[in-house]
Formats: structure tokens, C-alpha cells, sequence
């Protein structure tokens, strides 16, 4: 059994990753991040999903990403859209997943594990750059001249096992293996207990979904 | 003139960096993160670095990496060592420099900035392997990849100004460029004030810095 650091947000894509890592024989660790996000809840779930899925730990890192804000996940001032908009979109947090990926690679490092998963898609998703398939790949390979492990020899491998995945297949995934999707908390301004505005970007990908999964949405609404 | 962002932790490499990117043009955005950092004087260090060169701004952000410990620097039971040690010593911060750069791109990113300084060094340094040249090319690959401003065409570019300079060779250009070493904390166990213990890799390398360079240590020792 080897270790592996999981990024867990508390959202539907870390949770299905967290159990496929868990399906493969990993010992699961999972690395939360509050970053000041607007949807704090989201840390509330991730607790949940650490428990449910059996993480062997579970750490939270505080890393105040307000100090820059640039988002309208880390500056009360800008507003979430609630409309599908163009481009690159208001909720992109800069460098967000090279952060992340960071902590995890320092968690990894002192747990001597090799391993990362993380849930990034680069098919239904909002087009943040830091999910694409060729940003992993050059994370990954700077992460293996970044380390002490790395010049021991042990390669650290960045796991992406959502990258290709319609959200519909994640979900069926993460059924056969066991996730409890009530759970998780996607939305961008969700409610202090984790109820979802059905409206933000991340809500209208997460229904479509389950929509085309063909699975009746569990998630909790706040006009429910 | 264009915007940088430099990494400042108030030590000897870092103020001469700020000095150098001020001296290329750049309008200076200072960035210090309070790590949990044993050596917490290098931050009051960082502030008075920041004035004396004239940052446009300094800002501060919290990341434990205690959290994490597996460091001298970062877990109080694991003492730094005041002797000379072989490999990579027990005060490498494991992922500490791609945590550092991560945020400087984060802000980097938000400032429209595109210029990252960092005051790493691969000759007078202490093995760390995120201070090699390999690492700050494959950080830069990765963060041309990461971010909003790089897909619109916008190249970040790391600079990394000493890297290939002994430390006599650093102490005298700052000199030249007028930086007040006396105001910097280099020592892995500096006490509340600042004041050096001496012994430590960090001011074995700053002390034969300044012999080396034929100027006087202007370092505050515990025992002066």
C-alpha cells in the first residue's frame, strides 16, 4: 500500500477521485485548502467526504488567497455570474491549482509518498487554464526537480483521473464506487450549510450531470 | 516600467534581488509569506527591506507549512543543525520555493505583472534542490501553462539574477546598488530581534560571503 496526498475540496470531482484513489490501494490523505474561498462550505463537506471515504488523515492548510483577490471566489466585491458567460470567468482564482498542487507536493514530500490526485476535468468545465492536460503534465515535471525525494530517485506523480471525463461518466464512477454525491458541496456561493444556488457555473455543469448520468440530482437547493 | 513581483524574505539573497529588479526598471511588488518560519525575524526584516528599497507595495501571506513540519525550519523538535552537514540538510522546507513562486505568480497574475524575481542560489547555497537552475526553467514552463494572462500571450518570466554568483559576488553588487545588509536576517535560529546565532549553514554562508568579498560582517550576532 502506498501513500498518496488527495486534494480534497469537498466538491464532486475530488470526491470521485478520492475513491478512485482509494480503489486503486492508496492510502488516502486528504489535503483541504482554505483559501478564503466565498464558498467556505465546501471545507465542511470535505471533512465529511475525508470520513466517509476513509482518509487515513485529514490536514487543512490556511493560505489567504484574499491577499490578492483577482476572483469572485476571493473578493466580496466581485460578483459570481449566474449567467453562462465567454472566456476565462470572473470565478478562475489565480494560480489556485499551482497552489494546491504545491501544499500537496510538501505533504507528500514529508510523507514520503509519490503519488497526487487531483480533480481536475478538462472536458465539462469552465475553461480555467490550470485544468488542462499539458499544465499537469509540466506541474509534474517540475515537481520531480523541486524535491529531495526527486533527487533521491523517487518519482512523484501528479494523478489526473478525471482529465478526460464527461461529468456525466464522473458521477457513474463515483456511484460504482460508493461516493455519496449529497455530500459534496459544488456551488460557488453556496449557503453557510452547504445549499446550492442551482444557478452559478459550477451548479448549471454539476445538474447537467447528473442530468446526462441519467441519477436524480441529490444536491441540496437552497430554494428546496 | 513594468511590474514585479520579488520575493522577499529579509534575507541577503532576496533584499539584493529587489535591488537588482529596481535597478532594471521594474516597479517593485514586494511578497513575503509567514511560513511558520522559526525564524520569524526575517519578516520584520522583509518590512524594513521593503521601505529602505522602495517597494510600491510589501504583502504579507500566511501559509503554515507547520502543518506539515518535516523541517528544522518549520518543526520545533527537529533542531537546526550548527554544524556542517553532507546532502541536503534539515533545513530544507520541503516544496517551500514552488509554494513561494506559486503565490508570487497568484499575484503576478492579478497585477497583470509578468515578471517573477527570486533570489535562489546554486553556488554558495546549501544543496537545496529547488535553488537549481532545471527547477526555476521547468517552474516557468509550468507557470506559462497555469495561467489566464499565458493563454492570452502574456509570458511570465522567473528571474532568478544570482543564481550562477558566489556569495562575495552577491554582497558586492548590493552593495553597489546600495543595500543596507545590516538590515537582513539570515540565520535559521535568529532570535525575536534578529540577531544571528553564527553557526548555522545560513550564516556560515553569509560570514565567508562577507570575508570573501573583503567588507566587513555587518551582521548582528547574539554574542556582539
Amino acid at each position: 500500500m502506498k501513500n498518496a496526498i488527495v486534494l480534497l475540496s469537498g466538491g464532486l470531482d475530488s470526491a470521485t477521485v478520492m475513491a478512485v484513489a482509494k480503489q486503486q490501494g492508496y492510502h488516502c490523505y486528504a489535503l483541504s485548502v482554505d483559501y478564503g474561498q466565498r464558498h467556505s462550505a465546501e471545507l465542511v463537506a470535505a471533512q465529511c467526504v475525508a470520513q466517509a471515504l476513509g482518509a487515513i488523515e485529514q490536514r487543512v492548510v490556511n493560505v489567504d488567497l484574499t491577499v490578492f483577490g483577482g476572483s469572485a471566489l476571493t473578493d466580496d466585491r466581485i460578483a459570481v455570474p449566474e449567467q453562462p458567460t465567454t472566456g476565462i470567468p470572473l470565478t478562475y482564482v489565480p494560480a489556485r491549482n499551482t497552489i494546491m498542487l504545491s501544499l500537496a507536493l510538501a505533504w507528500a514530500e514529508v510523507l514520503q509518498g509519490q503519488d497526487i490526485f487531483i480533480g481536475v476535468n478538462a472536458v465539462d468545465f469552465s475553461g480555467y487554464p490550470d485544468c488542462r492536460p499539458d499544465y499537469i503534465l509540466a506541474f509534474e515535471t517540475m515537481a520531480n526537480l523541486a524535491t529531495k525525494a526527486a533527487i533521491e530517485g523517487d518519482r512523484i506523480t501528479v494523478h489526473a483521473p478525471l482529465l478526460h471525463l464527461p461529468k456525466a461518466d464522473i458521477i457513474k464512477l463515483g456511484i460504482e464506487l460508493g461516493v455519496n454525491y449529497e455530500m459534496t458541496v459544488s456551488c460557488y456561493q453556496a449557503s453557510f450549510d452547504g445549499r446550492a444556488c442551482g444557478v452559478c457555473d459550477s451548479c448549471r455543469l454539476r445538474h447537467a450531470g447528473f442530468k446526462s448520468a441519467g441519477v436524480d440530482d441529490p444536491t441540496r437547493y437552497r430554494s428546496a
